[in-house]
């Protein structure tokens, strides 16, 4: 096959927008060949973009039997990841997954498990791993040559969302309709680059507040402290409530240390690692002397259609991913035990139990209330992901 | 009287650099009449310093029964801070206590009850709260016109200590000693100017790491949460730890948010409140524009000869304090709150339980360890406070 053939899941906005991608030419291996939405009136968009030979779908199961698609995108709210993925695994169909893996850990272990067992290939929507800034963020860490993880800090604030982006939807910020708030919608992205770029941490504390900033049932508010095997510690924080919201990520390692602030990388380096410093030097004031270093990336970005573009590369020519939809479970994991230590008012061992978790989730969706009078709004979105 | 003459009890490190500041005329309303230190040694430094007539005491009580002075200094161990304070008010004499207030707030609450009941002039060493870039932040949040606090973060990790400072003297960074770490020694400047610019939390959640980058017994890395009583979050992050350490305090109100970055002030206006814009927008990923503002200060930061300056003009003619010495309590109240949350693994409720924090002490001071072969060096401290 010289194309990749996609049926995209789920037309709201994040589904437009991975469209509107191929459309623009932007996935030159990748063909939209049908779409499928529960909403018929969603698939209206498809002509107001000239994209009258889409084929359509109410039903997903439908699209992905009907022999036209070769890989599907889902794209729809994060309780169905899981689900239709497996489908489609089963059914041998590529599938690229849009964040976060799902809502528990338990449902992802699961699709993980059928991955398995199954020959085809599956990504994760993770975007902002194409980003050269936490792409040399990730090279810098892992090369080793500055030594170990001392601390991280992640101010993630800048995701601010007014009240009428939650009555957007009737599934939005509720315990039945996304199983969670900032945590599950919007950090996904961050919760994944911060594995990604340090490792796992083994124990999470977190503090979250419900409907802090905004009428809704799910956390709008969290401050999370992490501690990693070798003692190090981390501390994320997040919020839609925060107007010109801030996104600084420090990482202390002992040779260097590396902030990346927005859009800004800056390494300074040690002359002498830290311990190394300290169990030599005599001066009862001194410190390692250190520098700003130049540092120079790719400066490339692909977001989206990058990780489409590796996909279909995957697919036609078994090229790597920008990342393995197996690894989704690790910035979910780390989401599920901040809500879990919340919940429980405790501090959480990493892995944790996944059945207790959805134990507890499941309490809240059992007392979830869809918000009245929601709508159905489908938003331009462009660069709020 | 047209000089305050000053007794200064303890010629350690900071004792020195007091001594230095009026020797070299920026205090000039205030005399360096005489020095008391147990150790006598330490006494040449005034001859070193050409001061043949300051008038040296190894004992501090008998300094001040000696009429020779109308007011003291206190700048030794912290465990000594509130008796040395305690005594000197008592005998009628006005008092400067260098920071922290004490080491713990049982201690600090009897000598506030002592001042209450004398007519001196009582201080507290706040250096930083003369520095112009805080007044103005205080300024700002005091005034009210950008509404309530919604979070503070302060990353305030760049009190870098090698193994040799904590070996610099055997009491340093034990229970018995100093009775706490970076919370007590180094933060309570910061501890101070969250209370003051922020308010003070009614709960705290604190992780302490105890000797994690050093040999000692006490805490050299600390992440603690906060909650205001409005429902507003804190994060308070410090280490000794960390090699170019991070000075960054973050201030979101509900119309502004306030960044300091080490001597960098930024401010950024919201055209509305948030709550207010949130309540009335219908984009569903709208928000306030905000812009950056130019904020005049008047550059002052007179550190700690500010403090001893406005300490003569409050003996001489009645002028306003930097820090009232009954402030001190604050600050280390919410240090002793950390201390209590680690040492109990759980939340901990302003005001808390007095009796049980020094209970909580008492057993780590019980079983402290003095470091063995620790030796007495005074050290160049210029700008480490």
């Amino acid at each position: 096959m010289s194309k990749v053939k996609l049926g995209v899941i789920g037309l709201g906005n994040i589904g437009r927008a991975h469209c509107k991608n191929i459309i623009e030419g932007k996935c030159p291996e990748i063909e939209l060949v049908a779409v499928a939405d529960t909403n018929s009136s969603r698939l209206n968009w498809l002509d107001e973009n000239h994209q009258e030979s889409v084929v359509r779908f109410e039903d997903a199961d439908a699209m992905m039997d009907s022999g036209l698609v070769d890989a599907i995108l889902v794209a729809i709210p994060h309780y169905y990841h899981a689900e239709y993925a497996m489908k489609a695994m089963k059914k041998g169909l590529h599938v690229m997954v849009e964040k976060p893996a799902g809502v528990y850990t338990k449902q992802v272990r699961e699709m993980n498990e059928v991955a398995k067992n199954s020959d085809v290939v599956f990504g994760m929507m993770f975007n902002q791993r194409t980003n050269h800034i936490y792409r040399k963020a990730k090279e810098l860490v892992s090369s080793g040559k500055y030594g170990n993880l001392r601390r991280v800090t992640w101010l993630i604030t800048n995701w601010y969302r007014p009240q009428a982006y939650y009555d957007s939807g009737d599934w939005r910020a509720t315990w039945s309709g996304e199983g969670g708030g900032v945590l599950l919608n919007q950090c996904p992205h961050q919760l994944d680059l911060l594995q990604w770029i340090c490792g796992m941490p083994v124990r999470v504390h977190a503090f979250l507040k419900y409907g802090q900033w905004h009428n809704i049932e799910v956390e709008d508010d969290v401050t999370a402290y992490m501690e990693f095997e070798n003692g190090a510690t981390g501390c994320f924080i997040t919020t839609t409530g925060d107007v010109n919201g801030s996104n600084r990520l420090e990482i202390q390692l002992d040779k260097a240390k590396i902030v990346i602030d927005k859009t800004d990388l800056s390494v300074w380096e040690f002359e002498m690692s830290e311990p190394e410093f300290s169990k030599t030097n005599k001066a009862p004031f001194g410190g390692p002397k250190y520098e700003l270093i130049e540092i120079e990336t790719d400066g490339k970005d692909e977001e989206h259609s990058g990780v489409m573009n590796a996909f279909a590369g995957a697919i036609l020519r078994g090229e790597d991913l920008v990342a393995r939809g197996e690894e989704g479970i690790n910035g979910l994991m780390l989401s599920n035990a901040m809500h879990l230590s919340s919940f429980l008012g405790k501090t959480i061992e990493l892995p944790f139990d996944e059945d207790l978790y959805y134990e507890e989730l499941q309490k809240r969706v059992a007392t979830s209330v869809r918000k009245v009078g929601g709508n159905d709004v489908v938003a331009d979105t462009s660069g709020t992901y």
